[in-house]
Formats: C-alpha cells, sequence, structure tokens
C-alpha cells in the first residue's frame, strides 16, 4: 500500500459520513475488521456484524446506520449510507496503481498489416492480431493474448494476458477481461447419425456490450447463427460458461462457475449466485435472483428468487428442505394416536 | 452470413423435405423462430412448440413430421424427418466460412528441428512444438498454442490458439480442440505422510481418438501409469474435467462443466448432462444418461437414466421429489384419524 | 515405460514388504488389477477389492495388511502399510522421466531487463517477464507463459506452459503450477449504483506458500486488499475457483472443480471433494471434510464432516437421504392404523 496518513475527520469528509468521536485519530492503512491493527481504517457494514465492533482493535471504522449509537469513547465510528462504497473510496487513495501498460506495439506481437489500431494502444509482447482486426483506442492487448480475424474491440478494453478471441466477435468500450478468458469458442451442437455424431455448423459470433467484465478462464461460445449476445454493464466473474445463442441481459451478475445453456435468455439486473445452471431455452426474467449451486430447469417470472435443483420458489425450497423436522412431528403423532388406539381397543374389552 | 436467396421450393429439394403451401417464397437468411422476419428461414422441430408457428413472423419454415397439418396458407412449411439436420444443411449455405490458417510455418513459431510436420500442416505465429513432436498433415497448430515433448497428433487437426498439449500425449485425426484447452496436465494423487501431502508421481499420457471435439478451457489429465482415453467421436464441451485414468467410450457427449473422477469407465454413448458430476472408479454402462448436476456415485447399468446427488434411478428420483406433497396427503390422513379417534373416546363415554 | 525387469523378491526388498509366495516371479511393467498381464506388477489396496485377487491376471501383486492371508499358490503377494506409496515406489522406477526443461533463458522469451533470474533458471519459449519479476533459483517458467510486473517465485518450482500470474503476486519455492492456471485476476467485486453495478478497486494480492501444487485452469483471484493466502503443502486440482481474500491452511486437498467464495477462511487438512463449494466469509476448521458436490453455507467446527447443499453434518444428511424409506413405513403404519380404527368403528356398532 502507498505510505500516506488520514485522520477520522479526513475521511469522514472523503465519504461524506456522520463523525461520531474523535475526528484525530489517525489511519496509516485499511483492514478487515478482524485483522486491523489500531493504525488501521476498518468497516462493519451490516447490524449483524455488531460484535466484531467489540472485538476489533481498529480506532477508526466506517459503519452502517443501523450501528450508529455504538459506543464511540474508545474508537471513532463514522457512519455511511453505503459503507462498501465509503471503504472502497479510502482503499483506492492507499492502493498502489497497477502496472502501466505501454503505449505502442511491442516487437515480439505479430500484427497482421491489416489490421486497424486505434490510437494510444498497448499491444505487448508476444500478443497476435489477426487479419482484419480492429483495436479500439486506448484498449490494451496483454501478452500473449489471440485477437482473431475481423475480431472488434472498442475503446479503452483491458484485455490481459492469454486472452483468446476468436475470428468476427465482438466486444464494446470499457470491457475488462482477465486472462484466460475464451469468446468465440464453437457452441456444443451435434446431431447423431449413422455414422455417429455430427457437427452442426456454428456460424455466429459473440457479441460484448461496454463496461463488461469477464472474470479467468470464462468460456462464451459462438452462436450456432447470429449472436450470443452479452449486453452492457454486465459482470461476470471466473471459470462461467455461456453457451452459443445465449443472451444476457444489462447489469446481471454471474457469479464463479455458473453455467447457462444455449438460447437461454436471461434478463436485466439478474444474479445467477456461484456454481448455479441454468437449462437451456428458458427465460429469467428481470431481477431473478438464484441460489447458488441451483439448477434452474424451467423459465423463473421477473423478481423472483429460484432455489434448489430443480429450482423451485422460496417457499417450496423452504417447505422441501424443512421435511425431516416435520417427518419427525408426524411420526411422534402417528405413534401417540397408534398408543391411544390400543388403549380404546382394551378399554372396549376387544 | 453470406448474400444468397433460396425459395422455399428449393430449399424443400435440398433437404428432401415434403413441401406444404407455396413453393415461390423467398428467403434471405436464416434465424430462430422468435427473432425470425419475413425473409428468414427458420425451425420447428417439436409438437411442444406448435404455438411458435402462430406468433412466427417467418413465412418459410421447417417443421417436424408431427406439425404435418399446421395450416400453411399464410406460411409454407417443409416437413422433415430431422429438422435439425435440414437447419443444419441450409444454415451452411448462408454461413461465412471460418478464417483459412495459412499452410507453414509462421516465422515467430518455435519448431524444434526434431519435431516432424506433416504435409500442409499450419503452424501459426509463436506457437511452440517441442522436440520429438509429429503433427499430422493437414493439422492446424493455432497461434501462441503449445505441443509438448514427443506429442502425436493425427491428421486435420484444428488445435486452436492458446492449447496445451503436454509432453507424449497422442491426439488422433479430425480432432477439434478449443481455445485453452490442457491435454496432460498431471493427475491428482497425493499421499499423507510424517512431512505432510508427498506427490504421486503421473507417468502415463492422455490418448485421444479421432474425430474427438473438446470445448474451451477443458482439462484432460495425464494418468499415473498407461493412459487417460477419449475414444473416438466422442464430443466434449466447455470446461469439462476428466481425470486421469478415465476412459470414455466411443460417441459419448460430455457437456458443459461435468467431470469424471480418477479411473472412471464411461461406456459407448453414454450422455453426462451439464455440471454433472461421476466419481472414481465406477463404470457407467453403454447408453447411461446422467441427468445435470447429478453425482453418480455407484456404477450404473447399460442403459439407465441416473438422476440427483447422489444419483438414483428416474422412479427413485421421482419417488423423493413427489415427497412433499406425498407428506401433505399423509398428514391430512392423520389429521382426519386423530378426528375420528377423537369422536370414537367421545362416543365411548371415555 | 522403461525396459526393465524386477522379480517378486527385488520389489519386497524395495518397497520393505513381506513376501507371500515365490520370490522368483518377475515383472516388467505395471498396470491396474483388471487391465494387468502377468508380466505386470500390480496392486489391491483394500479389503473391499479381495474378490479382484480372484480374477486378475497379475501374478505379482502389492496387497493391503487385511489382505495377508489370501492364497499365494499361484501368485506372490507382497504385504505392505501403504499399497498406494508402494506401488509408487515401483511405478518411479519404471516411469520414464518428464522432459528435461533446457537452462538458460530461450531468444524467443521476453525478459524486461529489471527482471531478476535466479541461477539455473529455464525460461522457455515465448514467455514474458515483466518488469521487477523475480524467478528464484532452478525455476521453470514454461513456453507462452505470463510472470507479470514485480512477481516474486521461490526456488524450483515448475512453471508450466500457458499460466498467467499477474502482477505482485508472490509464490513460494518448490510449487508446481499445471498449464492454463490464473494467478491474481481481479476479485469479484461490484457495487450497484445509479450508473449500474460499479466495480470495487482489487488492490491486493496472492501469495501462494511453498509445496504448494495447483491443477491446470484453476484461477486464484487477487484480494480486495491484502492477500488471497494458500500457505504450504496446499493441493489444488484442475479448475478450482479461490476467489478473494480466501484463506487456505496447510497441506489441505482442493478437488477438481471445487469453489471458495470470498474471503472464507479454510483450516489445515481440510477436503474439498469435487464440485463442492463455500460461501464467502464463513469458517472452516482444520480437518473438515467436505463431500462432493456439497455447498456449504455456514461454519463448520473442526473435524467435522459436511454433506449436501445447504451442507449438515453427516447424520442430518443421513437422515434426510432416508427419508423416502421411512416416509413408506409410517404410510403403512398410517394404513394398518386406518383399518383398525375402521374395524373398532364397526364393533362399535357405529
Amino acid at each position: 500500500m502507498k505510505k500516506l496518513t488520514l485522520s477520522a475527520g479526513e475521511i469522514a469528509e472523503i465519504v461524506g459520513g456522520e463523525l461520531h468521536g474523535s475526528p484525530d485519530r489517525i489511519i496509516t492503512s485499511v483492514a478487515g475488521v478482524v485483522d486491523a491493527t489500531p493504525e488501521q481504517l476498518s468497516f462493519v457494514g451490516q447490524k449483524r456484524y455488531e460484535k466484531q465492533l467489540e472485538t476489533t482493535k481498529a480506532k477508526v471504522l466506517l459503519v452502517c446506520r443501523d450501528l450508529m449509537n455504538a459506543p464511540c469513547d474508545e474508537r471513532t465510528l463514522i457512519v455511511c449510507d453505503n459503507v462498501d462504497l465509503a471503504f472502497s473510496q479510502i482503499l483506492a487513495r492507499f492502493a498502489e496503481e497497477p502496472p502501466e501498460w505501454k503505449i505502442g506495439v511491442h516487437p515480439s506481437a505479430v500484427v497482421d498489416p491489416s489490421a486497424k489500431l486505434g490510437e494510444g494502444v498497448s499491444i505487448n509482447a508476444n500478443a497476435v492480431i489477426e487479419a482484419g482486426a480492429e483495436i479500439g483506442d486506448g484498449t490494451v492487448s496483454g501478452a500473449g493474448c489471440y485477437i482473431g480475424h475481423d475480431v472488434k474491440s472498442g475503446r479503452k478494453c483491458l484485455i490481459y494476458p492469454n486472452v483468446t478471441i476468436m475470428y468476427r466477435c465482438v466486444v464494446g468500450s470499457l470491457v475488462v477481461i482477465h486472462p484466460g478468458v475464451v469468446i468465440g469458442g464453437d457452441g456444443f451442437g451435434f446431431i447423431p447419425s449413422a455414422k455417429g455424431l455430427v457437427k452442426v455448423p456454428q456460424t455466429g459470433i459473440v457479441r460484448i456490450g461496454d463496461d463488461v467484465e469477464i472474470g479467468a478462464n470464462t468460456t462464451i461460445d459462438r452462436a450456432r447463427f447470429g449472436e450470443t449476445l452479452v449486453k452492457s454493464n454486465v459482470k461476470i466473474d471466473d471459470q462461467v460458461m455461456i453457451a452459443h445463442n445465449v443472451e444476457i441481459g444489462e447489469s446481471s451478475i454471474l457469479v464463479a462457475q455458473c453455467g447457462i445453456a444455449g438460447s437461454a435468455r436471461i434478463g436485466r439486473g439478474v444474479v445467477l449466485a456461484a456454481k448455479s445452471g441454468v437449462n437451456g431455452h428458458i427465460t429469467l426474467g428481470d431481477g431473478v435472483k438464484v441460489a447458488g449451486t441451483s439448477g434452474v430447469v424451467k423459465s423463473v417470472p421477473a423478481g423472483q428468487i429460484a432455489m434448489g435443483t430443480p429450482a423451485e420458489t422460496q417457499r417450496e425450497y423452504m417447505s422441501r428442505y424443512m421435511l425431516p423436522s416435520k417427518f419427525e412431528k408426524l411420526s411422534a403423532k402417528v405413534a401417540a394416536l397408534t398408543k391411544e388406539l390400543e388403549e380404546l381397543k382394551a378399554a372396549a374389552g376387544k
């Protein structure tokens, strides 16, 4: 981290927070609440972590509004509406900059003469840019990355090392693509025949909107025809699999190791939690949330939560989840009934 | 897509289909049934999607035999036995060709003098071919790919950019390997000891048959000894994990993100749906189908369907799945019994 | 395999095993018990595989102590305390050596002048070493791998081809990193705002201890701040996902396709079986075992086994698993009760 000191008062001003306690306490870096030393800014963002306020060694903390009445004699609390955002602001002050990517074409890069390079691009060592590719102004092509024939990328993208973008795919502006990502591998389609499985040609492309982020080793397959479409502001974690002809709406979040089968349509603002899966040819409405590891097999209306495999509504899922305890109660009831019946039979002298 | 016009009559002839409605309607490209415009050929391949025939804007459609009696005044229907195959045939006519891979060795590629290159190979920019490797006639080694020591590849393979094939592994002919695939990483084996976990040497190889396709970022580990074996015509999707000493029979299909643990034996024509897993040291008979996300923990006889985790037969799985509703019915029955018993006791004057 | 012959007597001596049967039988290679020919050494490591002793063609076998009384007329048995370890010892004798990685810097590699290379390093074709990186003595950087700015690696690491290690990350000594691994991609953090999802800067690093192994295409993300930490002797399989700020204790085992969400703390000697997942911000105590495909959503005390999704104790899990059969029994009981009640009512003349 950078060498820097900030007082609690300065921090409150930077983040627009409400100061509870001394403004003079000084911090020299930042840390999580468990590890923080007295010289480190930390945070407690949710009421349910309140206890951590008692045990932390941190002397200056960002806290959520629910914790505004916590004691502030021994430590200074800065109450914020959005603790995450506030902490990120201070973190950014301490963070060392990422490396600078040198502008220009590294002599070891292989750039086809027909490729069009925008202004201020950085084409790094051993990158390969094929014929007809277009790289927008200010875009970085990391070391060893492969930009296929006629690929188009927008402005100010960060294409990290060892990324592969296959022919004709289109990437918007301000897109961040982490190492090992593959865009435009063939969709998976085979038809049984007398000669075994025969490949269905995958003739379409992948189109990525603006301001998208794609995590390490994620794969997005080209369409059978037309486009596999990832709209703007979508955020994709590592090792996510997006099959051919999938469409993903704006600002959706795909967490690590989730997968979406062919031709599924995912709405805006959808969250697919880690390791979840979505069947092909179904639709998830805007704002749908899918719990981690769930397998969604039929379409889900906008705004709903889907849980379990096959995924159900939260109510159905909980009902299924509670079965063992409900079963125990019913068993006890049946045992009681049996006993009563025995007694009744005995009383009837039978 | 290529510029091209086809009449319904011409299409029926190409695919060998039965024309219902005017042969003169003209299409200029192809699309899915939801997105198609009146100038685009589309298709409805299953009876259960019949409703789409009413709402689509397409005027020329390939349909399955079950839909042969659908109205054909406003649109021309071409009835086919295999709609998928027929559509692929027309799609292929409109599809732009993939890029051509230039024959020869790119000057930036690093090819060991002892490597043997077949006729008509295409070794692309920054590819690395190690000592003793053999590349068959007409095979493409994409940019940045790594072909290890003594690796052998057959004829007419497409090894896409940034693929890694480690030493001594063997690849058949007509194999397609998508970007980011790793063949021949070490199998995962460690033995607990006083000094911690100690590596078990992984001394075998991976052998891939003919006409296999391997999706982006899939990994296939080398055997502890002997071979990890993927037989001919197997089709593997993206991000599949095949552990050491696994054997996969001909024409099996491994869908995205599935995984197979060490020494499992998978028969011919098996389908592992997305995200499914197979335990080590078990056998899946020919034609077994494993449902998506299922975890198979014991061997499955030929022809069976395995569902759930731990995977069961379809009947067992459905019985488990229906438990909540069956439980509700039993609860109601117990409540009724309880009431009757109370009445009986009351009547008995107890 | 190497050409070599060993007698049963020699093998018993090498592994320190107890010879049952003739010491003169000769083997010329090794194989699994199902495939072994009479000239191949094989093994049966667990009592439950005893039947394989009757059907195998192998004439010399390593067996566990539980099988010491098996018949040894037709085959020689060598009884060992640790069959796996013993077999590995013999296997190592037959195994061909992996390729030698040439010491020095390949002319096609791109090494920044400010990078510090230790003695005896092997920097292979098209590898890229950025400014400020330090490569320890005897470490191999495979073809096409990317070692980012200010990355530090210890001694005698094997960094295989096409690995990516991003800026400032730190790798210990004797670490093996398989192809396609990405260390130091950004952690996944975004905050909703009026302008859509806004990135949380990921300013920390990844730190890998000594003697760690990392399987093909695994991804380990850099911390939001501070470190994502993989301690010494941890063994990681292929396609594992480790999110930002996770900490993994010594000698833990992470099997293929498992994933750990942000800030989770994994103890020493933990086993995460294949495809399991661990929620963010929870703690798994030392020695915890998580069953394959399980999803752990809350902290697990040291030594426990967690199974299912959401993960429970083994007892809870089994209770849930047995529900269908328990339900059938309860149903039968209720049916019997109903019948008795009917009879009672009839007898009461009601």
